[in-house]
């Protein structure tokens, strides 16, 4: 399979404009061959709505999963996008994979980080989405869940091969380091894929990192954008390429716990 | 407290030898201000020894122990160790860590690596090992250990703000990505300081990847080693210096399983 990250910069609370550029980068990703894009945290809303978030939360199955799922059966490609979920008096952070007319799959992010996200949404149980996409076994976490070893092992233990991190991770001391390290030794350490998709620029409340990056089992980077401007990063998921590294590297198989 | 780290080139099989260098290595330290020195895995019999180890391995109140007692209390400095432990018909890849005439605390290998050590010792069922050195709450690995992030978060969940890690890193294609971001990565994750021991150069078996380092709980590396040569770190372990760090990565309080 082919996999596609859009590093972003989002306008925060312009749901048309956001759904128009990631559709852009789809028709982009899909005319080199991709099969797969990934889209940031809350892509859909921006990560910095802020108060506009609540009234901007939709249903899994609301106008903007349809407008995906039309324009992912119309260019033959899945869609992985964070957005603002409603359901009922509760908004989650989620994220969806949309492939064609197929129900769409949704992860709720279980680690809420600071407390903008915890005063705008409810963290959900950690728990294991994993689905199939062009015969790879995939999972999903978001942001901040990436930075628990445990999240990307209990994925791995369900047999993953590649874990799709839509994130917002902001400019800070550490976000070369998690980007740069932490990410490659979350591959490494349990020999699966990682495609982390960030924000760039800034809205009115943060300023984003840029530095999303595709790692590979073996923690090197099959591609890997800078740290400001929009970028659209194209890598193959091969597992047999890696199988040296599987070979070396078992660490699944070698936990005691 | 003063930490200091012998990356050290062992000679296989030569324990009179490697507790001379030991010695003077200590000496060194303890003329640094340093109160802790930290020497690789298996330094008292070399990593390489083969089938030389069974024969070596000593109990932990062995003759070994009794000199790096006697060293120890003669210059007020602490050692932690690797060693071949012997316990009847059993032989633990283990380590101590001797101050002065007190009784030595023990870490026996939960993780053997590959076949080499798993045909020489027995794998020690995971635990943690923690122990106050100098009013700091300190735990300790050994090598392969490390690369497995749910022994550190382990040590890190009874308080501990430094991990200590005798290790025999060979060279080879994930030795740097194993230094010089894992090290640091299972320091931030758990915000706590991760000393990482090693050997340098080569035995009859084997070619170690040096690169030793002193990581610290916002991820930088307060002292680090070239990979070849030998080499004294030093660096002051304070947590105070990184309450800032600590105050930004609410990694332990935030972790939802």
């Amino acid at each position: 399979m082919r996999l596609a990250i859009l590093q972003m910069q989002a306008k925060a609370g312009d749901v048309a404009a956001n759904l128009a550029r990631i559709e852009r980068a789809a028709e982009d990703a899909a005319a080199q061959g991709a099969d797969l894009l990934v889209a940031p945290e809350l892509a859909v809303t921006g990560y910095g709505a802020g108060e506009a978030m609540t009234k901007l939360a939709e249903p899994a199955n609301g106008p903007t999963a349809k407008h995906l799922a039309v324009l992912s059966a119309r260019l033959g490609i899945a869609l992985a996008v964070g957005f603002a979920e409603r359901d009922g008096d509760t908004v989650w952070n989620s994220a969806f994979y949309v492939d064609g007319e197929e129900p769409p799959v949704i992860y709720r992010k279980a680690h809420l980080y600071g407390p903008y996200e915890r005063g705008l949404f409810t963290p959900a149980p950690p728990g294991a989405t994993v689905f199939e996409h062009r015969g790879v076994k995939t999972g999903m976490l978001i942001c901040y869940d990436v930075e628990f070893p445990e999240t990307v092992r209990r994925l791995a233990q369900t047999g993953v091969a590649l874990v799709i991190v839509p994130t917002a991770l902001p400019v800070s001391d550490h976000s070369e380091l998690i980007a740069r390290k932490m990410i490659p030794v979350r591959a490494f350490e349990n020999q699966v894929f990682v495609a982390y998709a960030n924000h760039c620029g800034a809205d009115p409340l943060f300023s984003f990192a840029g530095l999303s990056a595709i790692a590979a089992p073996d923690g090197s980077l099959l591609a890997e954008a800078d740290a400001t401007g929009e970028a659209l990063l194209i890598a193959d998921i091969d597992p047999a390429r890696f199988a040296a590294s599987a070979e070396a590297n078992t660490y699944l198989r070698d936990l005691r716990v």
